[in-house]
This record gives structure tokens, C-alpha cells and sequence, in this order.
């Protein structure tokens, strides 16, 4: 099999990079394969790097390398065989005339697909390299609860009863902003453990955080305008935000939290998204000072902030973290909470808190983008709050993931020894870091483990532009103690592997 | 208050529309405002036009009227007093240059938002003018089944089982196209009952249409992409198409269905949404000459055909309509069906049939983009299908809805007189058109009738840029027979009421 001549390319790359440094990266990589296979240095035949490989080789983000890609691919230069990876198409399309990236294309001018692809560019980005895993539930998965854990009977027998009473209205198509009685528990339930200061008209209840999250970037941003990422943060997020035609940038985390310089504000963001309580996945708490200013930027330069409490009501130690949003009644703080990680994924409920001046017309363009349903549920969930059962397993379930969390840490000292967890730990959650020696890939140790049975999500897999991070994402909680050393050896086994070939 | 003066605005319009019949309407229609006010001629404080009264003046979509008043209020120079209309702004935004429209912003420019303005342009646009009604039950709402006649014990028997007994993979996050059972079992209902031929790799489950449709659009379509709709049709398909950065185009309908001119496929679309079992709203069955005709156009421009067969199972008179995904092996068509008529809008079930190409990437991207979850539900449905429950249901409906149905066309005829349904009108589905005479305004009859406590939905609501037609939707599955006299008596008083002022 031919191989592409990366040193050619990238003393390529290095000379397109410093002629257009104004130049978006996306279109200037774009730009340089294309002359390539134009060119015939990148020949019919020929195949490409690994997105990940070259996104290092170039020091670029794996997704503008992705993006690159599906775009060449859309239109003919390149061609992909599943599970082989990415060719130099051997018949190039036939006009010559260089056509525009999707985001300078002029209303009217025909996309740049190739005959023979289905899929549209932003389509093919998305579907192409799948980051969700197959398997959600066994050690050590993070982001998980132990969903054997909750009260499945008595939420059933609730939800039975609402299943069969509820009034016609709710078998209908639903308008405003979720059950009433959910909204007004969960008032309650922020003011008590988040320190979150709303009334129900604020809430609105969503399908999920990924829903969520879709709802403000399409309410809040339109296409081209910029957001703000934590590096390393959630893939699923820029992925969100991409296909709503958002420009992504990653601001670095440290154990401060995310850490914008001065000059970032520069170019200040439409939205800007964290999880101050609990950095997701490194775990740093938000310092009170980064928050402070987080806060007055917004407010200067008219951005908001997104703040994504997913896990924090799971802390063992010291007081809980009071979120951004209750900290200034002028926050520029849009809330988004979810039952994913306190009562089970499956549950698909989650909200938003929206400042009065959103409130109405979040309630108003939910419908209309998503329609409603699921009213039993919601009423079940009211009902299961108001009677207390919420707030007492999700302290029951503090103890339990306390002491697998202790556990797992025990093993990590017992068998690998200190220094392994990651600095920017903090003892929250469902999930720690486990940092990796150089020369160990994550990504090959979570292959290895995977044949074992055990799956650990890798920690480049969470970073965008800056550079990758070798580490793993150890989840605890779905696991109890007793049952962890097995897989904990297998995976000591497979670093051990991976970091001698 | 000042008034606009229309004539004036009008007799610009006319002028720079022959000048520029090159342009986007969009556009056009922004420069003409724009200059109007800078220029002094709308002056501050006057109170603009109703988007639909502005659309009716100058033979536009209410949504490109909609669109350039979003995109006006956002830069400034208007401003929108909520239930009050909109104005001109009395402090007009300082910069002189032109700002470019969003579509043709290039990336890195900032957004055209007035500080004050919170939303983005398309979330403006979005949440500006909701269409959606607030209520979904009662006489006279169309698209809507009769809930209360769901087997809601039986159902929730099922679900209770499989909530206390789903296994913890099912609780949480899931991958894959939705569970097994279901797919399994509409495989075996969709061919018997809609001739749609397919395996369940094919299938992938959504919550409700709307999300369908979404992944539809995002996965085959990029921004500035066209989409063809049937004109009337759907509201929130365009709403939907357009937040997605889709460019839509309104195709008639007539009594065989969507009729686009040969002329049409001259720019054609990478989108064709249809529903030809039932057109939604008017109720015409697609005929075979243009069905084969839709196919053969489809695959000769690379077109893909999103079938909406939202309501077909329910058909009195007659046999079932064939859906045209099964007319040939080949068809370039994607099928989404739901539950929200067969079963009720609250379960929030719907699902695509993708063909063999498209299905592994559909399946990768849908939980990348939405997350999945509420197997149980899914596998309750499962078993109420496999165990009978579901066909009988749905056997049991369509007589019901028939003879409602037949209720409602006896009221017409005695109370009305002859000519009032709509010609295009099928023996089929929850709802018909009634046509109103000249000069009686529907939204007018509308807002009459709902002092009654009585909703009906406006025709013209669901037209876009070819003009309005004026009419009521009717929904008579949700309301028995003897309870259908005293709404449609306060219907025909709010016509006559309507007709004479």
C-alpha cells in the first residue's frame, strides 16, 4: 500500500501556515491537500493519516483534520473505505474551479458534494468518527451511576399510576416549559443543594443535556458566531455545537478551572460553556476569583455563560460547590442541570434555569423545535421528589460512590503506585483521571483493556486543539468494591503492555 | 401613533424588486427596510406592518417577512415590544456600513445582534411568533388523536414491568438505532400495513417526528442546501428546515399531490419532504404518475425524499395508500412514521426507514447528536404490538374516527351547505378542511371561535410564499359525536360573525 510522504506535507503545511496565518486552519488545510492531490503529490491510491495522527503531525485539532477530510471526501478528492481508513480518490472531480468551504458558500451556490455521497459534509463529520461508546454500563465507564441502585420499584409503581390517571392534555402535544410540579420541586431542590436562585417560570424542562444544550446554542448563537470550550472538555459538546455551525475554540483548564488569558476576551465568545463545580473530566473546582471574573467578562463584553452542573451533587468532602449561577442576580448564566447522573441516563430528563429575560421565549421555541411529551414521567419524578425519595438516594448513593471511589483509589496506590492520579482531581463525581507515563498511549491501552472486557475512555479523546493528553477516564460508580480488583488488574496489565511496544 | 406609510413602502419594493430579481426575496426585503429607515422615509417610532399583513401587501412568505424583521431588530433598527408589534427604532445603530446577512457573514465577522438583544437571529425568528397552539385537546384540534381511547391500563401494565425489570444496560446511555423488539416488530407491521419493505438494521428509533425530521436534515443537508415542501404543509417542517440553515421553497399541491413543474428540477433539491398518503393539511392522495414520476426526477437529480407518513393508518374508504418507499427497490427515500396518531403525541415514538446505504451512519450519529434512552417504553410498545393489542387499536380507531368523521362532514352539509370541504379532501386521517368564502378571514374565525373555548387551526397559517389561502383545519378524531353539535354551532356563528365586519 502506498503511504503519503508526511514530510512533504508538512513542509508544506508549514509554509501555506505562515503565507495565510489570517486564515482560518480549517480552510487553510482544506487548501493545502487539496492542491496536493491536485498536484499529484498526495497520488490516486494514496492513503491519508489518521485524522489523530496527523492532527498531531500539524499540530492542529483532530477536528479540523476531520473536518478537512469530510469536506475532501464530500467532494470527491478523497474517498473512505469503513474501518480502513481515508484514500486519494482515484477519479478526481472534474472542474478545477476551486469550490468554497460550507461556511463561505453564498446562498445558492450548490454544495460541493460528490455524486456519489450521500451524506452531507456536517453529516459525514459527525457520523464518520463516532465517539460514543458501544457499551454504557460495566467497569469502569465513566459518567455512569450505578443504575441498579435506584429505586426502580417504587419509581414504577408512581409512574404506573400516573400512566393510567393522566388527563388527556398530557397524552397530547404538550406546550411551555415542562410539568408544573417538576418545576416547582426543582426549585426547591437548587435553592437547597446548588444554591441556584430561580422560580418555576425560569425552568424548562428538557429531554436530556445534549437537548439542552441544542436549545441554547440554536436560541442563543447563529452560525459562525463563536463559543468557548474547556480543553480538555466533553466531545460530545463541540460536536453539538459544530453541527449547529458554531466556531469552536478550547480555553485550557488548570486546577483553577478554565483559564482564559486577558487577551482571549479580545475576540470575546457568544457563549462560553463550563462545568465550574466539577471540571469535566479533569475535575478542578472553579476558583472563586476565576468565577468572579468569568462573571464580569460576560457581562462586558455580552456573552453568556452556559454552566453545565451535570455531577455535583455527588461530593464527599468539604461543603458542595455553590453553582456560578446563584452567586450574582445579574449572572449572565444560563443553567443546565440533569437526573442522567442523580437517578439513571435512561430517565432522559434534564433542564435548564434561564434568566427572566430568556424564560418566555425559551418556553416558546421548545415546542416548536421539539415538540413535548413524557408528562407521566415528569409527574412521577415530581411526585418521587416531593415525597422525598430523590434527596434520600441521592444521599445514599453519595456514601456508596464515596467508598468506591476510596477503593479505587486504594488500587491505584496499591498496585500502581502515587503520582497517577491527576493533579486536577478533586473528590467529587462519578469518574477520576488516571494520568499515563510519556510513551504510553491511552488510546492503545483502552484497546487492550477492552479485549478483557473492561472499558476506560481515553483522555485524548477530550481534547481538541491544544494537543493531546495521555490518560484514562476511570469510572467507579458502577462498580462495587468487591468486584473492581479484576478489571482493575487487567487494566494494570494493558498499561503495562502498552507502555513496552 | 404613526403609521407606516404602506403605499410609499410598497411602490419601493416594486422598484427594487424589478432591479434586482436576481436576489434572494431575504435580502431584498432587508435592503428595502434598511434604507427606508436610514433614509428617514419609516421614521422612528412608527409602528411597521404585521409580518402576515406586510407578507399579504407584497406577495412574500410570512417568514421572509419574519426573517428580515428578526434580522432588523437584531442590528438595531427595529425594536419589538412583545404583544405589541414592531417598530422603528428611535436610536438607529451607529455603524453606516452595510452589515452583510447572516447566511453571508464570513466566519470571524461578528454577529449583526444589537447589544440589548439577547437572542440569536434564527432563535428570534424562531421564538417570535410561535405557531404552535397552547392547547392540544378538544374540539376542534386537528392532528390529534383520541387519547382517552388509548388502552392506557393495559399499556402501563407493560410498562411497569419492563421499568422494574430493564436491564442495567437499558438504564443507560444506549447506542444503536433503538430497541431490538420494536424494530423488529414494525418491520412485520410496515409491511403488512404500509407495504414499506425493510430489515431492522433499517430502522432507527426517534422521540417523536420532529427529531426525525431534525436528524434528517442535519445528516443529509448542509446550510444553504434547498429543500422542497409541499405548499400548504407543515408549519414546523419549515421552522425545522430552517434553523438547520436549509434554504426551503414551497412546491404547490393539487388533488394528485405535490406538483412540481419540470422547470423546478432545473434547481434541484437535496431535500424533497412529502406526506403522499394524505397531504398535510389539504388531504390529497399522490398519484401514481407522479409518484413514479417524484422517484425517477429524484434519483436523476440526487434528490432524497423524506416520506412523511404521519397519519396514513387511518384510511375509510377504500385501500390503504401503498407508501413510496416500497413502489421500487431503489427509491431515494427516507420514511419516517410515529406513534403520536396511532397510539397518542405523549409517548413521543416515532421512527426512520433508511435505506441499506444510509442506516450505519444514521445509527452512529443519532446518539452523538440526541443521546437515546426510554428502552423501556420502547420495549413495552414491543410487546403491545407482538401481543395484538396495537393493530386491534389501531382497527378499532378507524371506526371510530370514521363514523366522526362522517358526523362532522353531516354538520357541514346541514349547517353550512354544500362546496365547503375542500376538494382536495381524502376519506382518511383526523382532521379535514373546511374552505371559507371569499373575504371571510381565517385567523379571524380563529380567534372568534376560540372565545367559545373552541380551537381550530387557520389555513393560511400553514402557507408560506405562495400566497395565502384562507381556511380552517378541523380535527374531529379527539371529540364524539354527541359532543360535537354545540362547538361547530359556535364555529358557524363565529364564520357568519366573521363574514359581516
Amino acid at each position: 500500500m502506498r503511504r503519503v510522504n508526511i514530510e512533504l506535507l508538512a513542509h508544506r503545511w508549514a509554509a501555506l501556515r505562515n503565507a495565510c496565518s489570517d486564515q482560518p486552519l480549517n480552510r487553510l488545510l482544506y487548501d493545502c491537500l487539496r492542491v496536493a492531490v491536485l498536484d499529484g503529490s498526495l497520488a490516486a491510491g494514496v492513503r491519508l493519516p489518521a485524522s489523530r495522527d496527523l492532527a498531531r503531525e500539524f499540530a492542529l485539532a483532530r477536528n479540523t483534520v476531520m473536518h478537512a477530510y469530510a469536506q475532501l471526501t464530500a467532494e470527491g478528492y478523497l474517498s473512505t473505505l469503513t474501518g480502513s481508513g481515508t484514500y486519494v480518490a482515484s477519479v478526481l472531480p472534474e472542474r478545477s474551479q476551486q469550490p468554497a468551504p460550507v461556511h463561505l458558500r453564498a446562498p445558492g451556490a450548490s454544495a460541493g458534494r460528490a455524486t456519489g455521497s450521500a451524506l452531507s459534509v456536517r453529516g459525514q463529520a459527525l457520523a464518520g468518527e463516532p465517539r460514543a461508546s458501544v457499551s454504557h454500563w460495566g467497569a469502569f465507564v465513566p459518567g455512569v451511576p450505578d443504575v441498579t441502585e435506584f429505586p426502580h420499584r417504587r419509581f414504577a409503581q408512581l409512574l404506573a399510576r400516573w400512566q393510567r390517571h393522566a388527563p388527556p392534555e398530557w397524552r397530547s402535544y404538550v406546550s411551555g416549559g415542562g410539568h408544573p410540579a417538576l418545576r416547582a420541586a426543582l426549585v426547591e431542590h437548587l435553592r437547597e443543594t446548588r444554591s441556584v436562585h430561580c422560580e418555576p417560570d425560569q425552568i424548562v424542562i428538557a429531554e436530556g443535556s445534549h437537548q439542552a444544550i441544542d436549545l441554547v446554542t440554536r436560541l442563543m448563537a447563529d452560525a459562525n458566531d463563536l463559543a468557548w470550550v474547556e480543553e480538555p472538555g466533553y466531545w460530545g459538546l463541540r460536536g453539538l455545537l459544530e453541527i449547529n455551525g458554531l466556531r469552536v475554540r478550547g480555553i485550557p483548564v488548570d486546577s483553577e478551572g478554565m483559564a482564559p488569558r486577558s487577551s482571549d476576551w479580545e475576540q470575546a465568545p457568544r457563549l462560553v460553556f463550563v462545568t465550574p463545580s466539577h471540571q469535566y473530566p479533569l475535575g478542578s473546582v472553579m476558583s472563586l476569583r476565576r468565577r468572579l471574573d468569568l462573571l464580569e467578562q460576560a457581562r462586558r463584553h455580552d456573552s453568556w455563560i452556559v454552566e453545565d452542573d451535570y455531577d455535583s451533587e455527588f461530593r464527599y468532602a468539604g461543603r458542595p460547590i455553590a453553582a456560578l449561577q446563584g452567586l450574582r442576580p445579574d449572572a449572565r448564566v444560563i443553567y443546565i442541570g440533569t437526573f442522567s447522573k442523580t437517578a439513571y441516563p435512561g430517565l432522559r430528563i434534564a433542564y435548564l434555569v434561564l434568566p427572566h429575560e430568556l424564560a418566555s421565549a425559551f418556553r416558546a421555541a421548545y415546542p416548536q423545535l421539539y415538540r413535548q411529551g413524557n408528562l407521566a414521567t415528569q409527574a412521577a419524578l415530581a411526585e418521587f421528589m416531593q415525597q422525598g425519595h430523590y434527596a434520600s438516594h441521592v444521599r445514599r448513593m453519595r456514601l456508596i460512590y464515596a467508598a468506591r471511589r476510596a477503593a479505587l483509589l486504594a488500587l491505584i496506590e496499591r498496585h500502581l503506585g502515587p503520582g497517577w492520579v491527576h493533579p486536577c482531581d478533586s473528590p467529587a463525581g462519578l469518574h477520576l483521571v488516571l494520568r499515563l507515563p510519556d510513551g504510553v498511549d491511552d488510546l492503545r491501552v483502552k484497546s487492550l483493556v477492552a479485549q478483557s472486557g473492561v472499558i476506560v475512555r481515553a483522555l485524548s479523546d477530550y481534547c481538541g486543539e491544544r494537543g493531546s493528553m495521555s490518560g484514562l477516564l476511570l469510572g467507579f460508580a458502577g462498580i462495587s468494591e468487591p468486584r473492581m480488583l479484576a478489571p482493575f488488574q487487567a487494566l494494570v496489565t494493558a498499561i503495562r503492555q502498552a507502555g513496552t511496544n
